[in-house]
């Protein structure tokens, strides 16, 4: 179903949505989020979709082995703390059990949740009195969100999920024109097994039980095998949907996409390249290593700047460990000064299709 | 390296340690573990080496991407308690940020942490009342255990750090004799990218940045290349380590392994499969879709018998939801039942050890 355009560059699956099917959910999550947009529409208020932590690739239809992509989800639950500070409703679709806003603080921790809590002379449960101002602030923060419904969680977990959801999401989104805002943090895989290369069950490794795998569960051309002693799984390229978002799904909405690579040289080349090519506003590139630290901008008006942020002392969220966190955690974090420039290109965004009008 | 036996079946690789790094802080893990087992050993307690979760083989030096086992960490988690419960002292081996013995009343909810909190009257952070009585009694039982030193929780996220770990446990619990218990209810990757085949950097999917991969890194024999837009990963073996610690590691110990299929048809063959060829204790099997409802006791003496509790309501601990349960949980957590029924063959086994000194 790969079909080429004239520049023999992979043009997307237009085909993906009805070999690969919706997720049981996927209405549900739709109606939630249309009365969601539709109220914020109507207070004509900024909304972000905050795309955030790493999408699975099942290997078996009865799933027991998937790939993922690495993501705490630290990028965007704290990105949507500073969307909501700054005004915008968030539509904060993300990884099942990935780090949400404001609750980040305190999961994923190297403390056992049960730390944060004692027993009053009372008898009742209660925070210890060392994190009582911090988590005063951030339950505050927490339940103004809430009682102002400024914050939709939807989960996915595998990129057949998120696909089905950004597509459903961005269509809805559609209505509030220059106001949508797409900030697409989330580690989205790039390649797949489409539905119908799919084995029904486990892959089993033992030679005794490996007829089911290559025999059976009429899987065309089953997306696993084994060759002798060893497993192969061939993928297939997940379609480009950054390019079916720009161009069709969600037309006049600012569209920041991120980029994260593991080798320094390679950064800058392929956010520019990916800009270049799906010719939305903005790529945010980072590196796995230096990502609390350094991102660098790259927007479609040919700028190239990075933003950095001290190291030196321990971040505020004392308690809020990433299980790869560096020794030192930043001064700062940095969310909070990518997400106001964004929203300061959104704002420009929003007068330039304001003065068209 | 793999080594072809009389039987032309595959044994375990000796080689593996050697080849596969060492894991940076298992040092600190194992020192950790020696003063937890001596103190144990000293008061002739029984200690219960509890594995949980998934482990992740990565596939690439620098992760970006990795494939990993499905696996919340309910099993290992709840058993936890209740073999603390039955006067054991537990080695939680587990999956970093699985659930924890205790904390998953309250983690991997379909509420956010926060949701169980709220200010009172004089703006002190409390936990909300209706979740007071359960959580009382879940941080008394935490606390407990934190008191008496009866609890050691040990984070893994690979397989390579799993077996390290594993390895390095057992050794330290050989002089516990026959009052060692391994429950491996962790799922373990049947397949891996050695060392030696692992690249260094992302891989990259862009056909225009594709040479890192084919050419760069110094990879011998790269565990993925892309084969036109396919990406092809081969995987290797994962060493039997059940044989190594049933005949070298843990030669005194009681060793329950665990069997999770989809396939109805294949688990009681499946687990008899694995009893005779690791000759170790008991095999308790079970299916993807009913794993909470029933489980197969596959044991060395011939036995085979279900454990089935009733289905019907909600469990006790309402505020605790894996992300793939049923509408209906079980009226009572199974492995209130299984961790006796392992205690008491334990006895058996301690009871016989002792006769033949």
């Amino acid at each position: 179903m790969v079909q080429q355009n004239g520049t023999g560059e992979q043009s997307s699956d237009p085909d993906y949505f009805q070999t690969n099917p919706k997720p049981p959910n996927l209405d549900r999550q739709i109606t939630l989020a249309r009365s969601f947009i539709e109220q914020h529409a109507s207070e004509n208020r900024r909304v972000a979709l905050v795309a955030s932590g790493g999408t699975t690739v099942p290997l078996e239809n009865q799933t027991v082995r998937f790939i993922d992509n690495f993501s705490a989800g630290t990028r965007g639950a704290t990105s949507a703390e500073y969307f909501l500070e700054a005004g915008y409703a968030v539509i904060f679709l993300h990884r099942q059990f990935s780090l949400l806003p404001y609750s980040r603080h305190y999961s994923h921790s190297t403390n056992c949740f049960l730390d944060f809590m004692t027993h009053n002379d009372a008898g009742a449960v209660v925070v210890e009195s060392e994190y009582q101002q911090q988590m005063a602030q951030v339950l505050s923060r927490y339940r103004k969100a809430k009682e102002d419904n400024t914050l939709l969680l939807l989960p996915f977990t595998t990129v057949n999920e998120y696909l089905w959801l950004l597509r459903g999401l961005a269509m809805q989104m559609q209505p509030l024109g220059a106001n949508g805002l797409f900030y697409l943090a989330a580690a989205v895989s790039d390649f797949f097994v489409p539905a119908e290369r799919m084995v029904e069950h486990k892959i089993q490794s033992s030679e005794d039980f490996q007829e089911e795998l290559t025999n059976g569960n009429g899987a065309r051309a089953p997306a696993a095998h084994m060759d002798g002693k060893r497993l192969i799984i061939n993928l297939d390229p997940v379609p480009k949907f950054l390019k079916l978002l720009v161009d069709g799904w969600a037309p006049r909405s600012m569209i920041v996409s991120f980029k994260l690579e593991t080798d320094p040289s390679l950064l800058a080349k392929k956010a520019r390249y990916a800009l270049e090519k799906y010719s939305h506003h903005l790529v945010i590139g980072n590196l796995l290593n230096t990502r609390k630290w350094e991102v660098l901008f790259v927007s479609a008006d040919g700028g190239e700047r990075w933003i950095r942020v001290p190291a030196g002392r321990r971040s505020k969220s004392v308690t809020n460990w990433d299980h790869d966190s560096q020794p030192q955690e930043p001064a700062i974090e940095i969310e909070s000064w990518i997400v106001p420039e964004v929203a300061k290109e959104h704002t420009k965004m929003i007068e330039k299709a304001a003065s068209k009008q």
